[in-house]
């Protein structure tokens, strides 16, 4: 760590903050430079992290010089991370999987049926929502646990696994019982509880971006669920919040090379969530494999018109199939299968 | 609602959503201009608001006519609420409330002294995080249901009201048996599991934005919270997230008289939080009560530099009573006390 | 358009905007519904969009039902613009074209060389700055006509075509002299003296997106060229500014389809000023181009660690030779040559 | 400029920064720490600030030290700066000072009746567009060199002095000669050429904020006019774009306090743009009074039904009179007079 003093900083506020670092058991080095004096930490930075130095007097700022995560980087593991899903379904490795479904589990039987097809077209991953967050409380808040029980059926009858979401604490047990890989979704990201809950467990967890989190955020999201002791992560790119209202999000394609350069994780993209609308899916999966994307997680629909959420951005089984091929293709361009 | 259709839209595609509209049992009104045929939906909008309309083929888009929040709404009432806290204390009256105390409950001595200076500086309510919300796991996660303890007895010895925050759902129970106010935080504005549970009690609530929430969607969060029974419910703008780095967050001082235009509830500022600058606080604290919110709520900390939260934005006790005098005189300045 | 009442608009209020819309000659229709009374506006929407309706008393909110532009709309042409930039090279037809090159021109030498090394891997333009917009005025501020100077011999040298930026109104006639493309830059995308004179010329035009500039003003300001006469206006996307921080920018691959979908211009994408990051340009250029972009913009420069701007951003001649090749893969995966 | 090397820097690399540094005539300062190696460069910063260290092998990140503008800082000028404009009238003294007027001047009578207007009121500037920045090619432009008579006009007939927007360099001579102040708009804040040339008069400038621009940014502006030896600026905040779309932009009340806190040139806040609607301009004049703005820029419109710009955000002169009493009030609250 790095503090650098105000050019009016004097002598007893320096010695203030020397001591300060002393009483730490760390060692300060300070510099007197022509403009400005520096003052070094040098010792273990997370002893300091978290203290206010830019509130002490004379301090105009602190600059810091590690990550804050660390299992999570590449400096802690340095190949990537593969995520075993069970039945040979691998995240992480050469083949980019793709996760496809309803926003939401609206009734058996449109499940089943749109499992089948999706199965067909190469989608190895069944997503459906069970438990739904919903901006406004009069909208179809999730079947609750019938939905996870048409999804682990749709898995008996096509051999798909299940992505689902948890939003609350008190479903976990639950939603264990039923899933593949728990989804914790955006608005959840800095849910640090349940973070922490998921972190006891084995289970495989697909950590969604928060609309507002910076990468550096995402991979300390990340890190509550490593330090947990569960390794088994995929990290889903989904959308930020921008100035921009033609998309419903702005999918940050530069999230895919940039999580890449820092960490082990595997990474997948939500082109339905990252743009909101159907006709924009197929190109930004395009975009997403071609980024070096480990996966995608798609809407599917039987008919989007009639579905109880993300209609405006669920794709058509038929349109599925289109966006599956025209994906491989770009998927072997980039020396990956699909 | 309405569908504005594209140029190219056919008969077909028209009767097609004349007929979807009808089949919901509302009345479809199609009028066909030089440029577009728009399509008027005359009914219930929240029937419809849900449909992806705009995944249809043949619309370009479609505009709403009504707010999607009704109880929050000052359609629903149309004169300020008053949050009755207990004690006296009402917020959203003529009287602006401030809320001080530390980022989090450290220890008892600690917190029973900077409960006593506020006091004494004019604030009537007591804050400190008892469960708080970090980044990094690696951080203080707070004293748990012994910084609870150590705030009621605060509250015994000064009369002080205490406001804290609720994270886990499954701690509600534990925090309403201590708290005068329950704190739902920024990275919990869209925890709509929370939401539910603090709706279903009487207990005040704070709802803090998120910091990439609209206005509409914070609204939205209130909502929930109202639907369940609950309207004691005070809104605290607290910074939004934007590309400028120097300052935390941005403060978004229009959410004051924006959310005064739209909401009877009462709405409070948080220029801690907003600024993350101590030396920022008082400015933005005066620039609150001008532009007429109803109260403040101050991170006040005996000695910052040691703070195990947020010390960079704690005021020390004697900025703190500054602070009341300066904010006192503006907002004599606009007709209220403090 | 469409005029939405508050619920409390009396009769008087109703009155006074029917008899400003007849005023205008346009036909007011007013509809009563249960909750809200709305006035649609039959006629001429371009008559009415820049008057104030929502500061009027009564009114709620102003829903407009038409595009702001026309010319650069898929309603006025509804098949893929080509631009012909002359030598046989087209912008918008099978074949994606780079335009690579240094930031700015530094030198005669090193123009020449890296001119001759872009041209043997594929690049069809040569990009270089002769004047350079830079935030600091003690930064590197460009070689003025020196530069323009050396592009030109670099063109006959090559038979690359050149792209350079126009900053100024003055030096107009000066740029058009030397460039084969004139680049209008983001921080002048809303520059409006300037692109009233582009829009005079036959020139071709490469407008950059400004950095806080949604898609909508984006056509806008593509719309202030095509009406002054100028249609060969090619897009191109390079990275808006939102709050993540690890990348100078966020590059909107979003915009690639979105622009695809409402505009017959061309649309390219420029991964080094997107990124700000040249370990991330590679896997960018590769999305861009699997999202549907029609060509490329990308800094090239022989010895980046002294470049005079934008060396960070900035491709090694030998990993450009990369991402040609790797880039040429995923444009014929998308059906494109390169 | 401290220099962070990645884990896996090797010798190699750490010397050939080094010898960069070196060859630069600074002194490198190399320091290995049990995680990281970092490199400090002691000597003038502004030699290194511009070159892409953070693209050179074995470099994870560079810190900067300084701040990047010099004359603007209060480290140059540690006294806030009071800029005369003439008559009396300084900006940045105890008076807050109001600008007001309409968005365009529209015509001779109607500028003329405002201007009286809002010098009754106590104004002491009039604004008034006569070249007009417009998104849309079809939109009214001004009136040009006509609207400057007319501004001229109402300064002889009322006393008060003149603001109003250059937008083209080529009309620096023709604004020069009507206005006492040249207001550079949002658009152009970061049009260089434009900042040079009135940086080389000794006019009072108007430098508003980017809409999408930092506080680093705004005083790197400012810069390019002071070093140009024209120290005559003052600094006005008018919102900037973020992603709440309730308001136009997002008026950034930090600013005011953040700036007072890096520069001593007077800063001022435009609430008419910063929120788009005038029912919330009251509110945000006092909040930015009260945060210690030094002045105020407000549309005044007789008629702003009838606006050919910004009606939606112009008051009726009423109720300019009832802000200027208003804000008065909070002036004198927070030590000042209006």
């Amino acid at each position: 760590m790095i503090i650098v003093l105000k050019p009016t900083a004097d002598k007893t506020q320096i010695d203030h903050i020397v001591e300060k670092i002393e009483k730490l058991g760390l060692k300060p080095w300070v510099s007197e430079g022509v403009e400005r004096t520096i003052i070094g930490v040098i010792g273990e930075e997370d002893v300091v992290r978290t203290l206010p130095f830019e509130g002490i007097p004379g301090v105009e700022k602190v600059l810091t010089i590690l990550k804050p995560y660390k299992l999570a980087s590449l400096d802690y593991k340095n190949t990537p991370s593969e995520v075993n899903i069970g039945k040979g379904v691998v995240i992480g490795g050469k083949r980019a999987v793709v996760m496809a479904g309803p926003c939401s589990v609206e009734n058996r039987q449109m499940l089943l049926d749109v499992a089948q097809r999706i199965k067909k077209s190469g989608a190895l991953i069944l997503r459906g929502g069970a438990f739904k967050p919903r901006t406004s409380p009069y909208s179809f808040q999730g079947l609750g646990e019938d939905g996870l029980k048409y999804l682990a059926e749709a898995r008996d009858k096509t051999g798909l696994l299940i992505v689902t979401e948890l939003m609350d604490i008190r479903q976990l047990d639950t939603v264990m019982e039923y899933a593949d890989i728990i989804q914790i979704g955006a608005r959840n990201m800095q849910n640090f509880d349940l973070l922490k809950e998921v972190g006891r467990t084995k289970k495989p967890v697909l950590l969604k971006r928060g609309i507002a989190c910076t990468i550096k955020e995402f991979l300390m999201s990340a890190e509550y669920i490593l330090s947990g002791g569960n390794f088994n992560v995929i990290l889903c790119e989904r959308g930020i919040r921008t100035f921009e209202t033609f998309t419903r999000f702005t999918l940050d394609i530069n999230a895919v090379p940039a999580l890449k350069s820092l960490t082990h994780l595997p990474v997948i993209v939500d082109p339905s969530h990252g743009t909101g609308r159907w006709g924009m899916v197929n190109a930004i999966s395009r975009a997403a494999i071609a980024a070096g994307a480990d996966g995608l997680m798609i809407e599917v629909h039987p008919n989007p018109e009639d579905a109880f959420s993300d209609g405006d951005q669920s794709l058509l089984p038929d349109k599925f199939v289109r966006l599956m091929k025209d994906t491989a293709k770009v998927a072997k361009a980039v020396g990956r299968t699909m």
